[in-house]
This record gives C-alpha cells, structure tokens and sequence, in this order.
C-alpha cells in the first residue's frame, strides 16, 4: 500500500501552466502532485566557445531549488558558494535529456538555457524538470518561429518526458513522492521520447542490489507513464 | 504620464496568498503588479554564534532571483560561485526591516530565516520582500504560537511595510515599475511600521541631485502608501 | 553630553592629506578625528565592457579596511576569500557619490577607480571615504588635465561630501564616531553636492522607528556639517 | 570491427596492483588496457557529522584526475578552484557502489575514503575506480582485520565490480575504450555484485535514443563481463 | 652607479614609527625609503587547533597590498576572491622569521598576528614587514607584560630583521628598490637574528645563475646591513 | 646516524622512468627512495597573455599531492576549493628553475606546463620534481624538435637538479627522507645547473638559527649531490 493511496502504476497529478513568466521565451510551471518545478527557456543570440563557426546551437539546463522547497530549510547554493554534486548531476541529465530531441544543426548558432528552478518539492523534481522543460522548450522553439528564425518541426524531432519508478515495500511503483523515495529500495530514472525511444536510464540500489527481472519491471511502468506524460504535453500545447 | 497610465499616488495592485509553500513554518507569494516573490520563514532551533546564550533569537533573510525573472537572463548567482553586491545589500536591509517589530528576547533563543525569491520581477523587489514577508512571517509566528512557543503579541511589535517612490518626468510618483525605475531621476525606498515610524530611508539621485522639497514630496507619497499596505496586510491576516 | 565632549552640531577635526601616495595619479589620506582613510585614483585607459564605443568612462569604488584598524582584529577578506556584504555596500555607495557629480561623457572612454583603504576606523568610514575620495579624484583629473587629456571644469560638476547624523541618547548629533554609533538609535548618512543638492539618504532606525521630525532635524545638521566639509575641500585644494 | 581489434564481447587486459601505496591501508593499481587508475583506501576514526553516536561508519570516494592524464592537458582543478560536475558525478557514483557491499554497522564509526586518481585514461575510468577501489578497500579491512578492529566477512558482503557497454558502430561492445565512447551511439555503465545483483546502471543515448531490445543486450554483455572482472578480483586477493 | 645613487653597501633610510595604530596591542610604521609598510601586531586569546592543549602559542603573519601601493593598480586580493601566491610565499616567510626569536612556550596557549600592510612599495616589502614586524612584536609583548600577562625577556630571544641583496649591473648591492630589483641578475632575501645566526635565506638567479663567490659576497653585505637595522630597532624601542 | 642508515653525503637511490605517460609530450616518473613523482610535460600552441606577440614562449609548473601520498591522508585541494600556500610555492620553484635552463626566445610563442604530482612522498617532493620536470621537459623539447619545431640544443641551455640538505642530529646530511625533514634543525633546498651555478637556495631555521659555516657545508654537500644528480640525468637521456 503506498502512503499516498495511489495504486502501483498510478503516476500523481500532472498539470502544466504555460507562459507562467512574462519575460521568458518559452515557460511552464509543472506540478507533478506536490512537486513544483518552474521551467523558463531563455534565447541567447551565441553559442558556447567550442561551438563557434560550426553553425550549431546548444541547449543547455541549469537547476536550483529555493532553500525552504524541501521539510527542513537547506543551505542557499549562492550562499554556500557552489552549486552541490546533487545539483550539477542533475542540471547535467536534464541538458542531455532535452538536447537529445533537437536537432541543433537546425536550431543555428544560439544557445537556450533551461532554468528548472523547485518551487516546491515532493520527490521526483529531475524528472518534472524534464517533462516540463520540454513545454518550455517547445515554446521558446515557437516564439523563434514566429519570427522566422527557424522551423520548429526541424528542430524539434520528437516529445521527451521522464518518470521515477522504484521497488517500495517490495512492489514496483511508479512516480515516487518523497516519502516513497526516502525508503524506496530501489529508485530508477527513465526518459524516453514520444516515440518510446531510451534517452536516459539511471537505477540505483539503495539498499539491496536488485535484478534483472525487478529492472524490466520498473521500465514497463516507466514506458508507461511516460506515453501517459507525453499525451498530456501534447494536450497541453494544443491549448 | 506614467508608462502603466496609473496615477502618481496610485500603487499598482498588491496581493498577498498566504500559506504558498506546503513546507515552510510561514509562507506568502505577494505580487505588486507583475513583480511576483515568495517569501518563506523557516524556523530553527537555534541562534547565530554571538547570540548563544544570551535568551535572545534572530530573524534574517535571505534575498534571490530566479535567472529568468527579469527581462534578460542573469547569470546564476549558484553557478558563479557568489552574491553579488546587489543581493547583499537588499537581503541586508530586509533583515533590519523586520528585526525592527520583532522582540528577540521574546522570540527566545530560535532563528526565523525569511527567504525571498523573485519569480518575476518588474520593480520594486526588495519592497515587495519587506512587505511580503512580514506576512510569512507573521504566519511563522502563529504556527509557532500554537504549539505553545511563544505569544505572537509579545514578540510582534507592529506592522512593517515598505514602498518606493522617485521622480519620473519630473513628477513624485508612487511605486515605480521596471520602466520608471530604470529612467526615474530620483529614486528612494521607504519602510515605515504599522504606527508611521520610519524604519529605514534610502534615497538616490540617479541623475541630477534632489532637493530637500522633492523628498519631503516622496516621503509623504510613501506614507500614504505604506498605509494602504498595511491595511491590505490587515485584510490578508483576518482572512 | 557626547562622550568626545563635543556640541551636538560639530563634527570632528578634518583634515586632507593630498600625494599621499607617490604613484597614484591623486591620492588622499583623510582623517575625521581617529577615523584614518587612504584614497587613491587610479586612472585606467578602459572602460567597463559595457560603455565600450560609447564615448563614456566611468568612475568606480572599491572599499576595504586593514584587519587591525578596529578594536578588534577582523578577518582579512582576501584570506576569507570574497568581500563582505557591508563592504559592497560601501563601496557602491562610494562609486554611486563620486558619479553624482562626474559628467561620464566628459571624461571619455577611460576609468578612475578609487580605492579607499581604512587605516583607522573610530566611525564613520564611508562619509570620509566619499570626503576624502573626491579629493583623490579632484587630483587625478587635475594630472589628466596637465597633459591635455582633459578639462577638469567640463568632467567635474561639483563638489561631492558626506557626513553621518544620529538620534544619540535622545538628542540629534553630527558625525559620529564609534562610541555613538555603536549606541545610536537612529543614524543617517546623508551625501550632498557643493550646491546643497541631495545625492544620497540612507536612515536607519537602530532600535525604535523614528518620527519624521527627528530625521529632519538630522538632515539639518547634515546640510550645514557638508557646507563646512565642502569649505574644507576648498581650502585643501586651494593649498 | 573494434579499433583495437577486440571481439564484441572482449575486455581489454585488467590487472590489479595490490600495496601500490607505501602509506595507505589498502592499495591498488587497476589497469584496464591503458587506463590506469591508482585507488587508496584511508581509514580514518571518525564519521561524518549524521552518523555521530549511531554506531555506524561511513565508505565515501574522490575522484580526480592528473591535468595530463588525457589527450589533451585539462586544466587542475585544485587551480581551477572547484570540482568540475563530472568529477562529482563520478565520486558520487564510486562512493554509492561500494557502499551497497558493506555493512555501515559492522564496520563500526569508522570512515574509509576511497581516493581514485587516474594516472592515465583512455576510457572507462570510472569503472576501473570501483573494480579496483573494491581492492583497496578490501586490504584496508583485512588491515583492520589484522589489528582486531573488525571481522572482514561481517564488513565486506560480496565483490563489486562495474564494466562500460556501449553500441559503436551498429553492434553492442564491452569495456569502451577512448576512441569507442566518443564516437558510440550509446554508453552505459553497470555495477553489479559478485551474486550478481545489479547495484547501479546508467545508460544515455548519445546520438539517437536505443530500444529497450539494445538496452538488454548491453546488459548481457555487463553481466558476463563483471563476472570475469569478480573472477579476476579473486585471483588478485588470493595472491 | 645605482639609480638612486646610493653606494653599494648603503641601505636606504630606514626609520620606524611606532604605535601608528590606535587600536592595535603593537604597531609600527616602518619606511625603508619609499616602501612603507603598515605593521600591526594582534593578541588572541587562543591558539590554532593543533596547538589546545600543549600550552604553547603562536606567532603568524598576514601580508597584503593596498592596491594601488604599485607603480600600475594591481586588482584588489579580496575582490579577486583568494590571496596570490607571492603573497602567501611572503606571510610564511614573515610568520617563519619572527617565530625563529619567540619562545612559543613561554608565551602561552595565545596567538598574535601580525598583519603587514604595504601601503606604498618599492622594492623590498618583505624585508620591511619582518624588520617592521619585530617592532610591533615587540610592543605586544610590552603591552602584555604590563599585564603581567608574560615577560618579555623569557618569550623574546633575540631581535631578527631582514634585508634583500642583489647583483645588479654586475656589482652586489644591498637593499634593492624596484628599479633596481626589476632588472636585478639575482636577487636574494637574508634573515637574521641580533646574534647574527641565519634565520633564512632566499636567493634566485633572475638571468643567468650565480656563483657560490657571488652568494658569499651577497651575504657579507646582508650581514652588515642587518647589524646595522638591529641597531636601528634598538633605537626605536629605547625611544 | 640516519634512520636510513645511508652516509651522511649519500643520496637516497634516484631512478627516471622515461615516457611513464602515454599522452604526454614529454613525461618521467622520478624516484627519489619511496619519494614518487609523475612529471608530465605538456605543450600547448600558446602564450600567457603577457607575452603575445613578443615571439617568446614560457615554461610553467603546477604542483599537487595525491591526497595518501602521505603518512596520513590530506584534503584533496580540488575539494577544499583552493591550492594551499605550500603547493603555490613549490610550484613557483619548479617553474623558475626550470626556466633558469631556457632560452624562451628560441623556443617561440608556445608554452610547455610542467605537472609534477607526487603518488608517495617521502621527504624532497620539491627537489625530485625539480630533477625529474628537467627530464620530461627534455622529451617534450626532443619530441618539438623531431616535428621540426626547434633545436634543443637552442632551447636547451643545460642541465638542472635540486637536492635538499639540512642539519639532522648535528650533522649536515644530504636527500633528507621525511624522518630526517620532520625533525632537521635546518633545512635548505639548492637548485644548481650542470655547470654548477646557482639556480635558488632556500634555506630555513626550523629550531634556532644556523651560522654561515653551516650554510657552506650544506652547500657543499648540494654541489657534489647536483652533481651525481646530472650524471644520472645524462645516464637517462642517453638510454
């Protein structure tokens, strides 16, 4: 029984909120139950170094949380004076993830920072950040369109979206929350695209190793989950 | 004329949701028309170094933007590795802000942190915090209060609430907006408590020098002002 | 009754030591009574990228006090590896006075930087900086102007001075130094221009809030206490 | 075909130098084909600050690399001031797999850091870190062992072993080398117990996302390869 | 024939201002010609971590720049985010050179810090800060013993000052300035006690390297030099 | 006697290990007794920013520690943020030294960077990376000079060593291990050319002061050890 009541492959409420900022290019609030992510994608007219004269764009993501997201306060990272491994492994998925859907010989020399910044959290942030970057994304894709700086339907070459699955209380579950994550005995991450293709897949045991058998498990839920998560980007974006 | 067409003594409108964040002890998104922030207070159970042992607690803040709240992406203050001389001022003067109705012999030997994040900024962010997180932490207070820690009248002194008002073509004008903020020849911020005491005044002429006259002209612009936002803190408390 | 024994309206004994330094372009080391402070101009052929092809240069502050110039020992900031939030906000402050009264576009694509290092400090640090420091750059545009690069009459509009007042056991006092400002209920830095001009307020209420009157009866003292700075500027460059 | 000739499913030469260190409690130099990395393991009598007084210890792991270790020199990082993502990333990773072999309260409140130093890469440096820092470990506990501090065989629950799979060139290979995962289309690293129990897999698409029909292919050829690589670990500590 | 016109064995004047400092427990303004360097000396009641509890103290030293004490404004240290690698090679050497005359027993579990401040440089600044530094040393441990804190016979053994010698323009010489030491074939730093032991010598061909004839005429000079500065500290203290 | 057991002018067995790394230009593992440190030599197509456009090059040193190479474990300085003082002097000494034997007109607009990290220390890391940086910058000069870059003979001016001597038991003895150095009465580092000039000496009091005929002994004893150390430099290169 999960502490949410929830049954096994029942992902919590997802919503988006496009256009959530007035500055930014594209951008979308995603809640996955409890779980707030902001997702802003910011157009700059430049390309990072190594990337100069080839005619090729970048997609890039950077992550925070705001120090009360989480139970207890945590440290501020531009307190502390960096930003922690956490925080890095992540922004560093989340660019690979988005990255992995766009073709950035098509998108030209400019670069498009993803900023997924943790309202509030209930587990699962790396993957709403995903899932909800890729709104923000294929908005700011769109605001570009609109101004004949490119086609959005050769940049963009698919959905991407990601879901946390993991063994709790010795059953596979999909889309833990905080709770769940906190005792789960497995925890793996997946993102695949709207085609159903692998981008990204980190399992970690927490406790006890796992096998083959509860990993295919978990990636069925996962494949799952995320065709459910790509029919509501698509609806989201057909609003 | 002012760019937003409202007058000079009018503010834009102001909003306070209480009880944003699921986790903090108190918390408040409070919007002056499109500068959004949310401020948290976080309760811990401890004081700073110089206080130990002495009864008395703390309250400090902490002061952030989100890379995208403004009109052009900023640079992470996490990923440059510091905050920058702006942030340390306004996180400075939020703190004494609201340390000036607070007893901290009544608070006991605890520390309230108030965070203030920016989610979207269009002027007037350090007064939005000021005037905002007197609520978060008001409602810190009353959490606190109910698990018999404190009394909220013995530790509360009064309201604080605070305001900006400059000179826009060459008018005294109420409450400047990104667009009159950044071409205002005077530019100064108010924080006055609930009994119109001054707690801090910072003026500055961004062009040419001003004189006593148009600050006495602010000042009372501000007053009024800061009258009008305590009233609406009134109204956000009773509800 | 001050502890220094002086009347409510008089300020400490200033005096302007100019060369100083033997290779700046202008330096001064300033003294208000125990409170010693170095400035120094430096004069760069460079702008900050920002104003580049803009035809206009730029003058700008930095801050810092010796380690033993209190009754304390403080930790050095270049050991502790980044500046305080107190030092930024002084040394924009600094920069943000001495612009005042600059005509950037006068002074061409070049920048003056002016350092101001506290030897001694018994209060008031920042209103001698300001003080002291446009003594440093009145001197360095007078070595420009020398070698015909240019007149300091068209970059120079004005004399620049600062001085701190406060609320001292109940009565309003002009330039504080350490003993009063460590025990002020209020204090105020007030920076204005030769021609009487407000270029900066800055009111703090230490303990209670204050009332409007108190912080007109300071700014009255101000003005008078920078007329007699303003004098003293003259003679000292006269000399 | 391979650029180094090998079969799909050949690892390059693996060799464990025990007792590389004079100093450390356990030491090893793993080679994996021209990948060299040099593991210590330093107990020390004490855990961090969350374990204190609950009879736990801790194993965590750095990571680093000598500045010209690879192809090109890459800048040090002590220089640079700060551990680069991927170092963290790394670390973390080393650190979380050899934790799932040991039991935290049978090794007592005791920390063990794992410091893995590549001498010199070529590819799947972070799998060579965890198979040979599972040596270094190992002869720190028996060091342990040896001076009656702990039982190795209530410590240490099995082998863990990690090996680098990727599809290059259309086929699925094991063991990477430098010119392999440049070029692949998909990468992905497993870590798996000598019972074989999967600890941690992550698998990124580099070009184009992979099937999940890939996916298990790769992970065959892990499981046949860590088996080997726990067969050589047996051997090395028999020696 | 030397810039200056000083003969070759002739040091510049050297002199010493004592108790420069209001606040400081030591303090002295030492000038060897141009190069004036502030020397402050701080008493702590506590030693460093590695020292609690043997009853023994300690003597260090911290060295700065004021930014424009050179010819061209070098970036401030605390702007830069982390102290230089000349300076820490100068604050070791000075800590080293004053702890050579100090009885770390008989001073007691308490530390003093002597921070060395160049407030205008040319040539020298390290040979002045130790020279400049025994002073203030010296009148801390005055200042304490009339406390009655320790005795200043039983913690002080001796005087030690330094003195930099060259060769320039083919001839040895002492007590390089800057124009000198810019060009200078080799350059050495010699520290030595009243009794005229070696505390440390550095010494470094520049060009081409030196012989051991050269070295040993370099140190003659230093050695007369250094009697003759010993003999100056003894003025100053008898004054 | 020595712990060692070796004769107070004997050196501890010196081994190079020539092309240790396979990436390097040039790259020697020195052995100094259980002293272990990979020099690698590293060219790049560029020049300090000091130097562009002058038609000179440079030839820098960086320094570091595996974090066991001692006794007890140290803070990696990647993870602590910032290299220490003693590491930014050591790294200051290899590079001048080395530079001491380069004519940086003759090698063109290129910098070479030394990296000298030590995998076990024993006493005198800074001398065998002295010793050893001269072979690896030999192979990377040869390596030029087979791609018709330069002519080592044109580059290279000589040969360069350095060998530590101090007093240990009142004994002047020569290659101290870190037995001998954790407890030497004095110590003194000398780096010498193959004609037998003086580089640097760096000799330090760690007890009380040492007289000028102890100083020549340990010189004399530096010039007969620098001069074995070439020999063997000589044995290397020919091999």
């Amino acid at each position: 029984m999960r502490p949410s009541g929830r049954k096994t492959d029942q992902m919590r409420k997802v919503s988006f909120e496009r256009n959530f900022s007035k500055h930014a290019e594209g951008s979308c609030l995603v809640k996955f139950g409890d779980t707030h992510v902001l997702c802003t994608a910011s157009l700059e007219d430049k390309t990072p170094p190594w990337l100069r004269n080839t005619g090729k764009g970048w997609v890039t993501a950077e992550y925070g949380m705001l120090p009360r997201a989480t139970g207890e306060r945590m440290k501020r990272e531009a307190a502390a004076g960096k930003q922690g491994g956490r925080t890095q492994e992540i922004q560093r998925l989340i660019g690979r993830s988005l990255r992995a859907v766009i073709d950035l010989q098509a998108l030209g020399e400019r670069q498009i920072t993803l900023d997924c910044d943790v309202i509030q959290a209930d587990g699962g942030t790396r993957t709403a950040s995903i899932t909800g970057g890729w709104i923000a994304l294929y908005d700011c894709l769109k605001w570009m369109e609109s101004r004949n700086m490119i086609k959005v339907d050769r940049v963009l070459k698919d959905h991407v979206a990601a879901i946390s699955c993991g063994v709790f209380a010795s059953q596979p579950v999909i889309d833990l929350d905080y709770l769940e994550d906190s005792s789960a005995e497995t925890d793996a991450n997946f993102v695949m695209t709207g085609a159903g293709g692998i981008v990204e897949i980190q399992g970690t045991a927490e406790g006890a190793p796992f096998s083959e058998e509860e990993f295919t498990s978990l990636m069925r839920l996962a494949k799952n989950g995320i065709g459910e998560l790509v029919a509501l980007q698509k609806q989201a974006i057909a609003g």
